[in-house]
């Protein structure tokens, strides 16, 4: 197995067409990871949650970290991090931003259900209110595995 | 979809059968997640690697954050989240803890591949030292994701 650094370019790339990945937050220097459905574009993260720790912790420390990877077996395979900034798409200011997100997000409904169905049992309440958010990414870094076989291939 | 909140027991038993997770740690409120290979035993997550960003970080902040998931499909899953400490299985003091590790990781020969060629890639250097570590998890939650037909399942 051979693994390369990956360029900037091609982290992007894999960011555009990932629809999965783990946020990390942290709080009092704590780490805290959770799994995420997002949708990329042009340099942002797009998510929806509802309100709990992930939301609490951003909104007091914004700095987070998204890894989304694509695992086709042990030696073929892509990572990549990406380092941003939370940012709640908040109306009034963020009301365009939020269309564009509810636009990206919608094209999956099931993954509403998710974030929803979290809220749910936590509170018992009938009445959900979602909560948009990206990340601006700031910087990227990925790394490529390929087995022997690969690299030999024409 | 609905989401149940797992036991303490249960998320033990994901944790217990897991090989493969993401790792947070975090700097300076600064969080950085990562794919890690694991194998898990009576409440400690095993894993190694060679010094890089995140044995640098976790040694200066061994506070972690283990993120371990199942994912059969959008509405069947389970997300098991460990806290912990990082403990770095350096000898003498944890030769016994080393063997063990040692012992546990090296069911899967492949796994050493992936640790070893990240840091072949970085230093370009033939002979590597892998670092062993493990994370004493001090608590965990977790969540399951059943369908409405899982339910009504008998």
């Amino acid at each position: 197995m051979i693994i390369n650094e990956m360029t900037e370019q091609e982290c992007h790339e894999v960011l555009g067409r990932s629809r999965f990945g783990r946020l990390g937050c942290s709080l009092g220097d704590e780490p805290y990871v959770v799994p995420l459905y997002v949708a990329c574009d042009s340099g942002f993260v797009y998510s929806l949650a509802t309100r709990g720790q992930k939301i609490e912790w951003m909104r007091r420390n914004p700095k987070v970290c998204i890894q989304i990877d694509e695992i086709k077996s042990a030696t073929q395979w892509v990572s990549v991090i990406g380092r941003g900034c939370y940012e709640e798409l908040a109306e009034p200011q963020y009301a365009d931003e939020r269309i564009h997100a509810k636009k990206l997000l919608g094209k999956r409904p099931q993954w509403w259900l998710g974030a929803l169905g979290e809220r749910q049992l936590k509170s018992g309440d009938e009445l959900i209110e979602p909560l948009f958010f990206r990340i601006r990414i700031t910087s990227v870094t990925g790394l490529r595995a390929t087995s022997a076989t690969d690299q030999s291939a024409p």
